[in-house]
């Protein structure tokens, strides 16, 4: 398993991203190829002792800014991000993961690896874990504006890797909309509802989903565009940094709270990891021709190295094969595939 | 000071509805009209001991439901919330507040109130107190799709507000986005991004923010349309509950984490109160011409004792009056008036 790793993408590159590829190669049978400055990244990796046959360094000159708008990325074949991806098309690698400019890295992914049959738009997905188990969540950031016939495309997409990534036999597939009403939301929701309404029974369609119960109980997979869903994970992921960092404070007041805060130890570690967002970094790029895990730009170490996990893991169930196989023909087909699939 | 409340409006109405109203009216000085049938608002009031004086019954026959379409919410003059809102259109209270079909609200205070001069869109506005201080965030609902030239009216009212009524001498404007470059967002946020940019100096504009740092420093202000700003809010509430109802359980597991509890009692006091939705009920609705609060659908009493604050204190600091003038004519004329206003 080699997975092609963008040294160069993210605002803390190259130093934690190279962190946590050299945490990952130390996995067996994992090779971790880091694309980007040599100087840089050796400079980062340091006095680490890792397997030396599990690291290798492939040289890109050139870096695609936060900023850069994704046309030009496209334009330039020597950033570190289009030798990653390059990586991926000539078969060298088989994922390819980036903390740099989403939007470049779509737009490279969808030129380089080509589109899976019948989808017009690739959409980036995350896998949420909750109480109430996994949840995914799509389009998280690639594709500002949409139409409805994308949207569809996407609850079709989430519902294939839901059932087949994550063993949920029957996903159920929410819109994230502003009220529970198919009348309520947006004209995009509203289109997008009739559409999901009219193909429901295929795709289990339970409805609007709204932003305060998305991680709850009652779908699998929520579907928007882009925008909402970015915001909705971010707005999630910056309440509970802030909820977080006010216990800790909570906590370390005086002596009597340090005291308790060493009683509750236990209860508190497994209490914060159940909401630690740190811990599933990366981010499957759907629709697609390859595997393409993308990044939250702040990620450290420990997202980078928990993102080529999911990357490994994502090659190993052949998922994005068989979204591309669920995506084949129409949207008709499409639909009728799934819906055997999901008789199965 | 006298306050119409919407009895029947709400997915708790109108038990908690009723039950806040009676709070409130225990307040000196303030005067509560709950309109809806009237035998239902008597046996939720059932014994509890209130001001007589303070606490008015009008009777409404129908009632509005949450999925009802706006228009023709419009067309029922007999509806608990358009006898609620005509009582401030004929002058007999002095604000309105409804946890009901947020929608039908807004159409109602448009035709009936009328708008403030110049703004097409009336929006909802919330302000979050956050450590950093308060922030006020708008549209969160009331208009699900926007243009540009809506948003930039949400910054001028947002600007007015944050100045007045909040007293931050010259807020901070940003713009809701899914990145901090000025080429990232929707086309939306993207044309809306160069429109506040020309007149930025004027508004304080400190470009995109984004949904994991809306709480936080950055900008006073955050502006968006009704669909994104009401996923920010509900995934953030969503988030802190989930948090809150993990900590509650990992603190009461057993005896020692119960003790631990136990000795963080005054430390966790705090700590839940910074985090506690419940206790700011109530939005405001800007660019009507009258005071109208918007609640949470989900609004149990304490909810709406505090948006009948929300109510007492727009009415009190004139912050609707102020945001009227500072809207007067046309766009151009509005930016200067809230430049010179800035300057003071």
């Amino acid at each position: 398993m080699r997975i092609a790793v963008d040294a160069m993408g993210g605002d803390r590159a190259p130093g934690e991203v190279v962190s946590g590829a050299v945490t990952a190669c130390t996995q067996p049978g994992q090779q971790v190829v880091l694309v980007g400055q040599p100087d840089a990244i050796r400079e980062c990796i340091g006095h680490r002792s890792y397997p030396r046959e599990a690291l290798e360094i492939v040289p890109a000159e050139e870096t695609v800014g936060m900023g850069d708008p994704p046309a030009s990325a496209l334009r330039r074949p020597r950033t570190s991000l289009a030798v990653a991806v390059n990586l991926v098309r000539e078969g060298d690698c088989q994922a390819v993961v980036s903390a740099g400019n989403s939007g470049a890295f779509m737009g490279l992914a969808t030129v380089r690896l080509d589109r899976a049959p019948g989808v017009e738009r690739p959409a980036i997905a995350i896998v949420v874990p909750t109480p109430a188990g996994p949840r995914v969540v799509l389009d998280v950031g690639a594709n500002a504006t949409c139409k409805p016939e994308h949207l569809v495309q996407f609850a079709h997409m989430g519902y294939v890797y839901a059932r087949n990534a994550l063993a949920i036999p029957r996903p159920r597939v929410g819109l994230l909309s502003i009220g529970e009403e198919a009348s309520k939301g947006s004209e995009l929701t509203k289109a997008t509802h009739k559409l999901l309404s009219e193909i429901g029974a295929e795709l289990n369609f339970v409805g609007n989903i709204e932003g305060d119960t998305a991680f709850e109980g009652r779908a699998d997979v929520v579907v928007c565009d882009g925008f909402s869903g970015n915001v909705l994970l971010k707005a999630a992921e910056g309440m509970a940094g802030a909820i977080m960092a006010g216990l800790r404070e909570a906590l370390t007041r005086d002596w009597r709270t340090k005291l308790a805060a060493w009683m509750l130890r236990g209860a508190l570690r497994e209490f914060r990891s159940n909401f630690d967002y740190a811990s599933y970094g990366g981010t499957l790029l759907l629709g697609v021709k390859g595997t393409c895990v993308v990044c939250h730009g702040r990620s450290g170490a420990r997202a980078i190295a928990s993102a080529i996990a999911v990357a490994r893991r994502a090659v190993e169930t052949r998922v994005i094969d068989q979204i591309a196989d669920a995506c084949a023909g129409t949207a008709k087909q499409e639909a009728a595939a799934v819906s055997q699939g999901g008789e199965r």
